[in-house]
Order: C-alpha cells, then structure tokens, then sequence
C-alpha cells in the first residue's frame, strides 16, 4: 500500500513541489528582505540565534499545545517562565536587553509572569527612589511574584468609576482596603488567578472621609511560604476564556486589608503621617505607562500574529489545489483564482503597511519619551492620541485579516491543528484590552476636533495633524487607471477623505449646539462619525507612511518594486472597499472608480507571483508556526494525519462506547 | 460585609432593576411578537412544552460545558443522543413530526448522530425501495450508527476531484473500496471519528477499469459487536477544531475493502451483475438534498445563534454602566451611547431580517419540493441558486453580527461564561460547510448572470429575478431624510444597485471575451465583482421580503409599527455601511447619502427603547443562553463570580505551584 509506506516513511521535510516552484521564481531576495524587515542583517542574525536556542530547548515546545487543557496550559507557561529565568542567566540576556523582543516572539507570547512585568514597570515609573530600592529588587529576583489588579468586574476602561476603596487609618498609618460589593471585585487580572503573591492595586483613597481618586497601592495577596491566600483575602481564577488558557487571569476580593502606608506608590502623590494628602509632578506621565503597553502589543501580540496567518494561509494556498481553471487542465492551485487572491493578498500587503506603521509610531514614542525626561510633554498629546487610533485601527484591521485567512482555507483552517484558530482568538482579544476600541478611536477623535479647531483658527497644531489646515484641489486629477499607481494621487484622495469626516463632523458639533443641544448630548450624537473620521485619519497616515518607506527604499529596487506594488495595493484595496467615502463628494467619480477597481484587480495576479517570497521573508520557523497548513515543506495532508493520531481524542476508546453505544447498538440486536 | 452577605443569599432570579424597567416601557407585546414569530401560538406552547421537557431533564444539562474537554464533550453528547431516543418514544415525539426542530433547539445542536440522520436521509433519498426497506429500519432502530463520509482531505466543495475508488469485481460481485493517496482520505464527516458502525463512502466508481464518476456506498468501519475497526479500516478522530467538541469528525482510510453489489445506492444509477452501468432517472435531485440541508442550518445553526448573541449583548447592554453620559448624573447605561446602538441595534434588526427571509425560503423550498414530486424540476436552479446565496450571504452577516456582539461586551464577552465566544466559533464553521461561501456566491451569480441574459433576449426567467428586466427610474426621487423611510425609495435604490451590479459585471464579461480572453479566464477576471453581484441580489430580496412582511401585518399595528423601524434600519444600515455601491453611478447624490445617514442614526434611539422587548420576544430560556452576562435576571456580575469559581481552574492548586513556583520563591528567599 502506497498509503502506509508514506506513512512509514514520512515526506515531512521534503518541500511539496506545488510550493517549491513559487520559491524558484521570485522577483527579489527573500533574505535581502528579512534583513531590510529586521533593521539590518546583524538584527536578523541575532533574531534567530535567539529563536534558535529557545527552540532547541524541549522546555519550550508548542508541540502538544493544541490538544492541553486549560490547567495544562497554565502549568506549562509556569515551567516555561521558570525556566526562562534559568535560560536568560545562562545566556547573558536581559530584560532589558535587545534579545528580549525575540525571546517573546520565540515563546509565541505562551509563557507565564508577563503581568509580573507590568507590575515592576509601574513600580519603576510610579513609585519613589525608596519604593524602587525595596521592591524592584525583589521582584527581579522572584522573592514574590506581582500582578497588576485594575480593571473591576463593573469597571473597564473608564478609570475614575473604580469602586475599590482604600482608606486611611491615622492611627495606625495604614490602608485599610475593601471590595465594598461585587462589581468592585477586581477581575481580568493576568498572573493573579494562581500565580501572584504580591498585586499592585488600584483604588480610591480616603483620608478623613474625603476621596482623592484613584491610586496605586501594592498589597500582598499570597503566603510567600505556602501560597495560600493572605488574611481577607478571596483570589481565583476567572475561569475560560476564548484564548489566554495559558494565563491565570483572576479575580480578586479585598476584606478589610491593611497595608502600611508605605505602600502606596507616592512619586507623584503621598499621604504624609498626618494624613495631608500632597500631589507633586505631572500625572500625564500615567498615560505614558499605557502609551508604552499600547505600542508594544501593536507588534508582538498583532502584526506578528498576521504575519503568520498570511505565510499558513498563502503557503496553503500554494499546495490546495481545487476544481479547474482551465476545461482539461490538472486542478488549479487555489491561490490562482482571483477570489481567493482578493482574499489574502491585500491582507498580506496590510501585514507590510501596519510592520512600516508600527515603525513610524515607534520612532514618534522614543522622540516623546526622550522630551518627556527633559519635562517637556508637549508632545504627549499627539503620542497618546496617535497610540490610541493606530491601536484601534491596527488591531480592529488584523483580527479581520486573520479572520479572513482562516475562512480562506476552507474546512482545514478551522481544525485547530492549522493554528488559524488560535491566532484568531488570540488576536481578538487585542480589540478589547489595553483600552476598549471604539473608546480609543473617541479619543483620537476628540484632537482630531481640537486640532481642527485650532487649525481653523489659525493656531499651530502638531506636524501629523497639519494637513488638516491645507487647502487642495476638490477633485482627483486621476486621468485613467494607471493614474491610480501614484501615491500622490492616492495618498491625496486619503488625505481629502480624512479632511472631509473631520471638517464636516465638526461641523455637525456646532450646528447642534448652536441649535440648542447640549455638549455632551451632541458630541454623542456625532460618536458614530467621530470614530469613522479617526479611522480615517490614521488609515490616510498609513497610506503616505507607506508609500514614503517605499520612496526611501531607492537603493534597494530588487525590493522597492515589490514594496510599491505592495504600496499600491494596501490603498487601492482601501478605495475600494471604502468606496462611499471616496465618492461622497464627488472627490473621485464613479468612472475614476471603474479605474480604482481595475487597477487593483490587476495587481492582483502581479503580486500573486511574489506571494510565497514575500511571507516567507517574515521567516517564521515551523516551530513558530504551529501550524499543520503552513509549514515550509508545504506537506500538509501528511502532517494533519500526522498531527491528529496524537490528538488525546485518539488515545483510548472513549468510556462512552462501554457506557452508552454498547447498550444501545446491543439491546436493539438482542430485540432482534 | 455586603458581599459576602450576598454570597450567601444569592441575588440570582431577582430581575436587576436596570433590566427590570427596560420592560415596562415595551411599545408592543412581546408575548404577541413570540407568536407571531412562531407562526402562531399553538407553535409556541409546543416549543415550550419540548423545551421544558428537555430542560427538566439533567441529562441535556449544558451547566458545565464550557469547563469540558474534547473527550468529556463527545462522550456527553453521546449520552445526550442515546438518551433523547428513549425520551422521543417516552415522549411520543418523532422525528418527522414537528416537535423535532424544537427539541434540536432545546440542545443546542450539542449532541451526536446528527450525521447518522444524513446517512439516513440519504439512503431515502438514494436508494432503492429494497435498498430503503433493508437499511432505514436499522438505522432508525439504531442497529448501526452511520455517518456520511464525502469530504477527503484534499477534495471539499469540488465533488468530482474525490479521489476515492470503487472498483466492480465481477467475478465476486463486490465494489473493492480504496484510499490511494492521502490527499483521499475521507476527513471531517462527523459522527465517524468515534462512534459510527457504518458509513456512507462516496467513490470514483471504475468497471473493467472505466471511470463512471462519483457514487455512494454503504461500509461497515466498525464492529457491531465490539465496536473494533473492520478489517482494512483505519479510522480516527480528526483532534481539536475550534468548536464542534461534541462531535467526533473523523479520518477514515479504506484498503482493499470489499462491499456487496448491493451496497451501492442504486435508485438512479445502477451496476448490474454483468458490470453494465445502468443511469436512471434524474440525478438532479441529489442537488435538492444540499438545497434541503442548506436550508435548514439557516435556521438552526445561524438565525438561532445570532439571535442568542443579540440577546446577550442587549440584556448586557442595559445593566453594564460605564462613563458618564451627562456630567454629574450616575454612570451611564453602555447602550445609550450612540456607538454602542450602532453596533448592536443593527444586528438585531438582521436577525429579524434573516428570520423572515428564512420564511421565504422555507415556502419557496416546499412550493419546489411540491414540484418535484410530480416529475417537475423547472424550479431547481432558482431554488438551488437562491439557497447558494442566501446561505452564503446569511452565514457571512450573522457571523459578522455575532462577532459584533461578543465584542460589544468588552472583557467579559471575550470570557467563555459569557457564551459569546461558543457561538461565534461554532457560527463561522457555517461559513465553512455545506459549500465554501464564495463558491456558492459564484454559482448564484452563474444564474444570476444566465437570467439576465435571458431576459436582455426578452426570453421568461424566474420570478425572483424579473427585476432584471425592469427599466426604474436613474435617480433616488428621495428629497428629504423622512423619505428615505419610504421602503418604496429603498427597497427600489437596492434593486438600482443589484441591477447595476449584475449588468455591469455581465458586459465586463463580454467586453473580455470579445477582446479575446477565453472564456473560463474571463469568468476568473470578473469572480471578485460576480461575488458583490450576487451577494447585492440576495440583499435586495431580503430587504424586500422584510418591507413586505411588514406590509402584510397591517392589523397588527402594534407589533408592525416597531417591524417597520426594524426594516428601516436594516434597510438604511446597508447602505450607510455600504454607500459605494448606491453613490456609484450617482442613482443616491452624496446629499441623499447625508439624509441616509440622518435617518439611520435617528432611528438608534427609537429603536433602542423597544431593544430589550425585542430580544425577549426571542423567548430563550437561560439555559438555552448558557451565558453569565444573558440571564433574564440581568445579574451578570454574581453569576460571573459562581460560575468562575466552578471552574477545574479553581478545583485545586496547580502541580505549578509544588514544581515552578515553589521552588523558584523559596530558593529566592534562601539565597537571602
């Protein structure tokens, strides 16, 4: 039997032709692009000395992840973060240090004590020199392990409505903390379900039956000899969730806890021993903490995450073969046909525009932070709002795009052993935390209006937002289809659009106002369209950065070529599906879009054949991947059978046979 | 303590007040709207009375289902199945009565031999008089358990790819079945993995070494009395997807297994003793099978789960505060922010939408099935096109509006308790089975574009599409935001578009073939254009149909005045959302699109008043949601906290602590 031979000898490793073939005929070096990717080639090398020595390393396998259970996952990230302490020592890595980025990308995210990490950061940037010097030090060494315990079960995003109380005890100079009812039950926690001793709590101080507002206080939660729950201590775990398994978030209920008074983070706000409450420095510095978080995960938890959904999707796309193109020819590589190219290929090129984005907002934060140390945060406002909308923009863009490479392939993309799923439910949750979307594109859109106004008003505003003051053409000069391949024309178009949400949903702010509707009632009436302008906002930056890394690339045309198309397709697809918006005004007609539409079909089949050079220069391993579909060998039916004989489903006979079959297939013979 | 007073005496079955006043306000009966919606309610007190008998009965319990591994989840399922058999005959039901719908909604499709009833309607439909009179008493009587083995794992919606054989040996008058390569394996049937007895095998059929082409074919994969694998069988479960638990979708490889002649379901095609291949009557009628199946999960698998998802997200809605709205008033209720109404309010009148067209649907199926009975298969291609599409555009929309609401929930959607993340990864399988969706797209646009040829040559088309032919006016006459509540005006801008969009893709068509492209190249040129055509049919008949609906319940003034802003909204929600397509040619100018606009947002507010009366009419008990944040009562933050605390993750401490974490701390604190 053919069949039990290639079971015996297995293809695994010997590249599937079907996807060789593409490899053969790429238009650039694959590795010239990892190293332009990377930020050098010294950083691609680095990169994957990193990867590679996780890799190798048996504590570290994904390999069995798909078939683990929740409490399997937790002990597993428990061993790996463990162990992790080990490896850094013995590999002279840091924290700090520049392999960190890689050892989180090595790890997949899939490891335990992230949170601890939160908690050391915010004692770092909140507490005093002397709370540094007693806690850092601590935690660094793991003598606990800390959590970072804000969000409430009533209470998310919106800060001030935190019920958590902590009140101040004169006499004993102490806090005494409460949960005064469930919705005060902190809740979501990482870390805090099973893992933490110690959580950095937030809550709002009394002093003499006065509140101040919200503030941080580190309490420990857990025995640091036996880890059982401290006194007026009620921790958990909150249960499944759609992705995180390998977390323990938890809840966390606080019965009239006393901490000494020195635990309340005091570099901006002290309660001295009389109870005068005394506020120094800028608070704003806060926002930064989270602007830090924000940018962060725009890589690691959801370009990255997109990046691996195109190279499983497109590499399987590649192998598929499906119904026929051509009356009399062999079945067609699925990836041939234009529905399926239209899926995945601009989902591949926002994968290229958000890596430049994320870039440029990088590069927007280091400039922020280094004025920030010199005291200057004027430009705050522009980091924190920009980290908001692309935040919202980038995360909503990338969960779709997973989405749409999982249905893209077919029955197979739902098995877990694809790993499509894992990363869509993963993903997902990039909507929701570190600041609710919608909430987030508010913000923007709240200095998008102020920027405007102030615009309008002929006051300067930051230089991401100055476009909002030029005065260009009203229509598109765009002339035929190939017109619409110059950034200019493009970008432009983007930029008109942005221009016009904002003008005219600033206009509809005054107009209610001024016809008698209160502020507040009136900026929610405009919620709708505030948020599409934001959206549009940071898609037209997007755009022009893109297309201004393509232009920069000019030495590099081997890559410049394929980046342009690339370029081209990210905002052509967006014309395209965000047609109304273009059309409105009659900026591009609907013969310019008869053009739009053309042009982006047609780069369709062009990127086509770049397709599996340009997911493999993301040069992920197939450990990284964890995916049945998408390895480089392309052996994917193989490596399903594989994969799913180890699946516990295929360990024993089920108990259901003996319990409920056997009955029932037997007493209906023995009726006979 | 507060708290733990109201551990104790749990607030749960007492209505949140917050919910509680939602429904005193209600504009219409809910109990006359469920009604209604039931066709009756005679229907209602029917479903009640199966639902409560199923869910008085611990057995169908789902209370832990979300804490279940894949084993613990098929092995309930199996109880499930084998005990609903008895209860059927205890309880008189059977299932071809009307009952069975109910009862499948009752379990929430969680429970296995749902494939074995496939196999059994293929059989009747398939087979032969003798052929029925031999297997569907066995089958009924659960003497074997069957599945139905189509889909390999190289070969899904492109049926005459399957690679499958079945070779007549006519000297033993027996088919020998094989799997010669892996791409043939048989991969996802459901029930096979684990507990099928029998399978129905679809193969290549080879005599004296011919190909005849794909046919079914009755196999015993395992013993009856030991429930062994037969000899040749290699048989397993396929491992973990990202919903589908319960079921056990399995891989089933064949060597040189041999079957009877008589296995072969021969009511249409047959192999005589002398290896004559005999084809007899219509074999279109196998279409009808997909059409019947295709219909059906619309109903149970995604009309049902959407309005689940609604129901959560709305009650969820209402009791969830956050923000404030007006200053110095209390926190906000979240579905009184504008965007939160955008968001959900749209979903909820989709699920309404696609309930009515499901109606239509359903009549158009019997008037065809009607037809066919008597040798009449001229309605086939408008019924089978329709189901296509429609399933492909009612999958895709209710897994978009499910996603909506999970997201609309923040954190605690995104927690499995919430029952959102179940339904969401068991609604995008629908996307998935029973034909990909842009296959069925395309097949719908292969009739769309067949009819509007026809009727361009004044030749008779099916009624649905008629429209084709009619000349309407090149403008919207809307002149002001309240005409655009005229379903006159859009229902009539939707059919501009879809005819727009089907006439324009059909001279692209042309315009390519007679540049001289081939013809199948020229269909691949024009697919991604051919999917918006069809989709944009099925939209309009589907605002149609739901304006219609609306028009007939004229004495019913209550419940038709809120159907009507329902239908407006979806109405006015498509083009909003869609406004390229309606700008497009200028038949809606942009300042008709503002008055769209204005309308639809006006309409938020309204409907949001009736939006918790709306999702009770839905009428699902609590146990059919399964979701902490759903419930009746609105207790959402104390049924989070008991149910996470009967979560495996809170059954013990992890081996991680006793392995990890304890010798991480104490090694810390001996290093002191």
């Amino acid at each position: 039997m053919a069949l039990l031979e290639t079971g015996k000898h297995s293809v695994l490793g010997s590249v599937n032709p079907d996807l060789a073939i593409e490899r053969q005929t790429a238009s650039f070096s694959v590795e010239k692009l990892t190293a332009w990717l990377d930020g050098g080639a010294e950083h691609t090398r680095m990169r994957r000395a990193v990867v590679d020595a996780i890799e190798c390393d048996p504590v570290f396998s994904r390999e069995n992840q798909y078939f683990e259970s929740q409490n399997e996952r937790y002990e597993a990230a428990v061993r790996k973060a463990v162990h992790l302490q080990k490896k850094m020592q013995d590999m002279g890595w840091t924290v700090n240090g520049p392999e960190y980025k890689y050892i989180y990308r090595a790890v997949s995210g899939d490891i335990a004590f992230l949170l601890h990490r939160i908690f050391m950061r915010s004692i770092s940037v909140l507490g005093s020199d002397k709370q540094v010097a007693k806690w850092i030090p601590l935690a660094t060494q793991y003598q606990l392990i800390g959590s970072y315990a804000q969000t409430e079960l009533g209470h998310g995003t919106y800060l001030q409505g935190l019920e958590t109380t902590a009140v101040f005890d004169i006499t004993t100079q102490e806090f005494i903390l409460n949960t005064p009812k469930i919705s005060a039950m902190k809740w979501w926690p990482g870390d805090m379900g099973r893992s933490a001793t110690h959580s950095l709590v937030f809550g709002q101080l009394y002093i003499h039956g006065k509140c101040y507002g919200v503030h941080p206080f580190i309490v420990q939660i857990r025995s640091l000899q036996d880890h059982s729950l401290c006194p007026g201590i009620i921790a958990g775990d909150i249960g499944p969730k759609m992705n995180f398994e390998h977390t323990d978030n938890g809840y966390l209920m606080l019965q009239n806890v006393r901490i000494p008074r020195e635990n309340m983070l005091n570099k901006f706000c002290e309660v001295q021993p009389d109870g005068t409450y005394v506020r120094q420095g800028s608070q704003q510095i806060n926002y930064f903490t989270m602007t830090t978080v924000r940018v962060s995960i725009i890589a690691d938890e959801v370009i990255i995450p997109l990046m691996k959904a195109c190279t499983i999707a497109i590499r399987y796309s590649v192998v598929r073969r499906q119904s026929k193109l051509k009356p009399g020819e062999q079945e067609a590589k699925i990836l041939d046909y234009q529905t399926q190219q239209e899926k995945l290929l601009p989902q591949l090129a926002a994968a290229y525009a958000f890596h430049f984005i994320y870039n440029y907002l990088q590069e927007l934060f280091d400039k922020g932070y280094r004025e920030i140390q010199t005291k200057n945060f004027s430009t705050l406002p522009e980091v924190s709002c920009s980290s908001s909308g692309f935040k919202a923009m980038i995360t909503q863009n990338c969960t779709s795009a997973v989405e749409i490479c999982l249905r893209a392939c077919g029955g197979h993309g739902y098995s877990s052993l694809s790993g499509l799923p894992s990363l869509y439910t993963k993903i997902l949750g990039s909507c929701i935390y570190e600041g609710e979307n919608t909430i987030l594109l508010l913000q923007t859109a709240r200095f998008l209006i102020k920027c405007f106004m102030a615009t309008s008003a002929g006051q300067p505003v930051p230089p991401s937002v100055t476009y909002l003051a030029a005065v260009k053409s009203r229509k598109c000069p765009a002339k035929n289809k190939l017109d619409f391949l110059s950034p200019d024309i493009y970008t432009e178009a983007y930029q008109h659009v942005a221009v016009r949400l904002i003008s005219s949903t600033a206009a509809k702010l005054q107009d209610l106002m001024q016809s008698g509707v209160k502020k507040h009632d009136a900026w929610n009436q405009c919620t709708v369209q505030l948020a599409q302008a934001a959206k549009a906002h940071c898609h037209y930056i997007t755009v022009k950065n893109f297309a201004e890394t393509v232009e920069k690339l000019e030495t590099k045309a081997g890559i410049q070529k394929i980046m342009k198309h690339l370029c081209d397709l990210f905002a052509l697809h967006g014309i395209f599906s965000n047609a109304g918006a273009f059309l409105h005004d009659g900026y591009i007609s609907g013969a310019q879009m008869d053009m739009v539409t053309a042009s982006y079909l047609d780069l369709l089949p062009v990127i086509r054949k770049d397709a599996v050079p340009l997911v493999d220069a993301f040069d992920f391993t197939d450990k990284s991947l964890n995916s049945a579909l998408g390895s480089y060998d392309g052996q994917v039916y193989q490596r399903l059978y594989e994969w799913a004989q180890k699946s516990p489903t295929n360990k024993q006979m089920s108990p259901a046979y003996e319990k409920y079959l056997k009955p029932l297939l037997h007493n209906m013979l023995s009726k006979l």
